[in-house]
């Protein structure tokens, strides 16, 4: 069945999936791009972001490109497509991505702002959601034929969906980057009680990767 | 000069130092004993604590180790001392550790209620401080002549030493253990504004070490 999944979300070791005060400067809050150090060498992340050949393989690099592995569509928060607020002042911003975004399926954009489906290079189009997570979820799984959908961020998104107990498996990687404040993922969330279990976990020289799938059906 | 220190403090993946409900049973609250998962297998925690031969070698139990190095005092809260609550009812409990703790040194012990030092074998003396903190330090620098002061925990006196901005330097396991609900060890807390920065970290397939080393004052 078509899974709701969370794959590669870095947290710092004091819980934040983002700093603060993202801006076109910090797509991930001050500080934030610490938080990249497990991902960035690898070769999945430098073929499918850069598009360049080379970067490292091992388990870092298998959690980077099973992230990818049947996904028919995503979902993401309006501040993880770009730095703009509030409605859009034109088509200008298209994405941190450039011409041909690294999704090459359909995107669905979590926003309180209406704006026309953009069709980008690759296979990736974006689609402006602004009624509400539910309607995006149902939405990207019609798009995604059966395959599953993973939910980019960011941390709000993520929160929203998982306290809605819609989320069936996460991949969390705990690095040792500090950033001191910023968006924290897990407070006030308690994953037990939404039914999960750490199935998995493989630590190297950059993260603990952590993979934990909803076992139990959350409360009602 | 003289450190105070805290080591081996290990962490759920949500952030958690203890589980919740502590009890005679559960030392470290419901679920808590899945944080010692990097630890216990080690050769220094099956030495130290259990006094068997034996053990794994490696990054984890060097941190372990490194934990026991140039210890000259430690600093406990009550909670960690035992789960006798309130006034001591009597002169019973000594201690999760039996008739041979695992400290060597005098170890201070926070509570509210007074009690008369308690001399076990091999080194170990419990101090009982009413006082506070600050005195629990004091008290703890002068005994350990030169050498640090190292805080077991648990959260509630580590929060407490770090907010007053008196720890130097802090050894974190953050671990793969999911608890769901619990002691957070560092919610609300800044360890970037209180002037800390990470200084090294070993990934292992049991945990993500980081060392944070105080290297500027905090603000007053």
């Amino acid at each position: 069945m078509s899974k709701l999944r969370v794959n590669g979300f870095a947290l710092s070791m004091d819980g934040f999936g983002a700093g603060p005060a993202q801006s076109l400067e910090h797509p991930l809050g001050r500080g934030g791009e610490a938080l990249h150090g497990w991902v960035f060498p690898t070769r999945t992340l430098q073929r499918v972001v850069f598009g360049k050949t080379g970067g490292t393989t091992g388990p870092d690099d298998d959690f980077a490109a099973s992230g990818f592995d049947n996904v028919g569509a995503w979902i993401l928060g309006r501040n993880m497509f770009g730095p703009v607020r509030g409605p859009w002042p034109d088509e200008e911003w298209k994405g941190w991505w450039g011409a041909s975004p690294p999704y090459h399926v359909p995107v669905f954009v979590l926003t309180h702002h209406p704006r026309a489906p953009l069709e980008m290079e690759g296979g990736t189009t974006f689609h402006f959601v602004t009624d509400g997570i539910h309607a995006a979820l149902a939405q990207a799984r019609a798009a995604a034929r059966g395959r599953d959908v993973r939910i980019g961020g960011g941390v709000a998104v993520i929160r929203q969906y998982l306290e809605a107990g819609l989320v069936d498996e996460m991949h969390l990687a705990l690095t040792p980057a500090l950033l001191g404040e910023g968006e924290a993922l897990l407070a006030g969330i308690d994953l037990r009680r939404l039914g999960f279990e750490p199935t998995r976990h493989v630590g190297t020289e950059s993260a603990m990767h952590v993979v934990l799938t909803r076992t139990a059906r959350p409360p009602a």
